[in-house]
């Protein structure tokens, strides 16, 4: 089944359904449900129902638990705005094409998630000293091909017991103060501040705490970085935050400017560190210039940018924006080439063009009888 | 209207219709009917009968024709291979992307083209001595934008006397031995081997020889290379000859293979020189051995080659091939960036992965129960 979509946003691949937002309709640092992209692993949208829903805390634990959705209303509750994205955003940027869901720029979005912190959930089981990794289950599956063979799958991901237990990754019942719709995980969804979206398991059923590292399919198939000439011996490592990276919302390319003042705004983020900077370029990356960076609304939410850009010659320009986080990181003009084409954070660039305001003494266009 | 669409091919735009199909269904060295790709300008298909349909040809000519249908098929005719690609084919290769038509690498095909040369045809109108060019226009018509501007359009097209004028540029009347399909100019299509397939004006209606170079919409504003960076002030020139390129068309990216000996195969051309030789590699490249080439049909279709690989170790690999041409024109990594993503001829490259042929003792899939 795939559920009514938003007339407002991209569909990327039907089944399963995957939507991104236009960039260009992303014009308040806080996402609205309905542009906030989505991306299913499955044919199906679990079908769950508050009421009767439990999640079930069990392995490496003192105690076995079944908790409930009522029981989860009960207990603290943080609000935190948070910004991720898919990890094969801007998969379109990467050359030579590979295969994933062909993303644009648009599988990015910043909610405000209100829940509960796993670490209380996690406390009232009582993890052993044993326990290494916490595992989260959700109620999605469906057939995943590999190597020529098919398997039955449950959408499901590990965390490092420190990540698990910070107290900012939520058991979200909220997103944007309503309950979380269908499409992004109602009635639980896990949120994980920092990394990618990945890591944020949907409509998720089962914790379980485990004495070994995970080694599912989502964590060593698909979302791992597997370089050109890897060998099929090394096991590779599943992605976790995300690096340092700024978009352009405003303008679309192709758009056509006049000379005068054009006003060019973006959203800058990185997972593991505040942004210092963000710098703006007309010419391609060639030469930059510092743009004006609001306030994040939290350490995990993305920062607007924006750059009052005053042009007087007509031509063709190759703007671009380039962030610079609090670790000094920054974003590579193009990124290291990887076989599923996940964590592009490279420059973002928009050709656009400024033509005469008005016509030119004398000129017609050429094609005009 | 939107012409039926064969199953076979990819639409990547709706309206004006432009379908391509996949790669991996060039089978053979000449392209059926039904999987050449269409590259329509606007959203109408000319309704065309070749029982009332005339060719003018006037301007500066001695003597003014309209020229029948059944007048055409008296004059000698000529068959030629022809292979021709869109000159906005491999745009998804661009990075940064641009505006245009979204096409994969399928905008090309190699078909067998019969009709009358058009040399006899101006001959018999007569060229004066003032003439610089002929002027095409086709019975295709609708609105473009530009510069905030909009603009009732025909599709037309000029060429140099001297091409026009080559023996093996015809008015084509039968496209693999069969009447022309509307999609791809019934009927009468102008073709210009060895040149992009915008050369090559569709549903041809007039002819007119000009003493002055033409400014056409599709031949200034469309279809010219517009570098990052560029001047309003500087025209730029046409697109002309196709450079040498190849293509991968077996694998497809992402395709499993297992040890042994796996064939790759492929197709390559260049506009105006002979194809000398193909080069393929496995690591994206870094090293090259050369591949074998089949002869070409003619100088103006395109040679398949092929190459049978033997591999024995597991990993992903980025297959590519190289194309040279009798000029000693080669494919370049990278193209040059342009406004409008035209002429691209960078090497193609394909990822793959070679798996284990059967399981290694002792191993298991680890998301396996």
């Amino acid at each position: 089944m795939i559920p009514e979509q938003s007339a407002s946003q991209i569909t990327v691949s039907e089944d399963p359904l995957c939507t991104e937002p236009r960039l260009t309709s992303f014009d308040s640092s806080l996402t609205p449900v309905d542009l906030f992209f989505i991306r299913h692993h499955f044919s199906d949208v679990p079908k769950l129902d508050a009421e009767t829903w439990t999640l079930s805390v069990e392995g490496e634990v003192e105690n076995s638990l079944s908790i409930s959705y009522q029981e989860l209303l009960t207990l603290p509750q943080r609000t935190l705005p948070v910004t991720f994205e898919c990890a094969g955003n801007s998969r379109v940027a990467m050359s030579p094409p590979v295969e994933g869901v062909f993303w644009g720029n648009g599988a990015v979005g910043n909610a405000e998630w209100t829940g509960v912190s796993l670490r209380d959930v996690l406390n009232q089981a009582g993890i052993k000293n044993t326990v290494k990794e916490i595992f989260f289950e959700g109620a999605d599956s469906g057939e995943e091909e590999e190597q020529g063979l098919k398997f039955d799958l449950s959408y499901s991901r590990s965390l490092p017991l420190d990540k698990a237990m910070h107290p900012d990754t939520l058991l979200a019942i909220r997103m944007n103060g309503e309950s979380i719709t269908p499409d992004h995980g109602y009635p639980i969804r896990l949120i994980v501040p920092g990394w990618y979206g990945v890591a944020s398991v949907k409509w998720l059923i089962k914790i379980r705490a485990l004495d070994r590292p995970y080694q599912g399919f989502f964590q060593t198939r698909r979302y791992v970085i597997i370089k050109e000439g890897e060998d099929k011996e090394q096991p590779p490592k599943p992605l976790t935050a995300m690096p340092v990276k700024s978009l352009i919302t405003q303008p679309r390319r192709g758009k056509v400017f006049f000379p005068g003042e054009n006003v060019i705004q973006g959203f800058a983020w990185s997972g593991e560190a505040k942004i210092r900077r963000v710098d703006f370029s007309t010419d391609g990356g060639k030469t930059w210039v510092k743009a004006q960076l609001d306030e994040a609304p939290s350490d995990y939410a993305w920062c607007p940018w924006s750059f009052r850009w005053k042009v007087s010659k007509p031509g063709y320009y190759m703007l671009a924006a380039r962030a610079t986080d609090e670790s000094s990181n920054t974003q590579p003009l193009s990124g290291v080439w990887n076989y599923r084409g996940y964590a592009i954070n490279s420059i973002h660039m928009v050709p656009i063009e400024v033509a005469h305001h008005v016509r030119m003494p004398g000129e017609s266009l050429p094609w005009e009888p």
